[in-house]
């Protein structure tokens, strides 16, 4: 078995709206130091099989998981015993 | 400044029906070996200043990022030069 993290982002060139709100509450919330803020998912996913992974998740993505015109994706593998 | 990476995650007892759905969309694309999807949010801030970097990161999840009643949040600080 194991686990997969997947982060998926807005590519850089792609507005944010929603970064750009939560960013803005903060200040509000006085906490002057935020510069920006950019939102994603986190996705975590659990494989029966260590198996080609990384082949079976980059396929995940660019099939379902991610829209690969406007979001970039990574992800770390852990191995459960 | 630093970048902080913030990840938002339900609690483990928190029913995830978003995920439950991700997971049968997987499993009718031929997935077979997806046991589960958790979802969780992802976010990128950026800082202008590393003091105390810990303490605030925690006060904006708890008052405004993350609802503390069902979520969990974890994160890390990369410094930047």
């Amino acid at each position: 078995m194991c686990k997969v993290n997947i982060y998926i982002t807005l590519k850089e060139a792609v507005l944010d709206p929603q970064g750009k709100v939560i960013s803005q509450s903060l200040k509000d919330l006085e906490y002057d130091g935020v510069r920006d803020v950019r939102t994603g998912k986190y996705l975590q996913v659990e494989l029966a099989d260590r198996e080609n992974a990384e082949q079976k998740i980059e396929d995940m993505c660019n099939r379902l998981l991610a829209n690969p015109v406007i979001e970039d994706y990574t992800y770390t593998i852990e191995e459960v015993v």
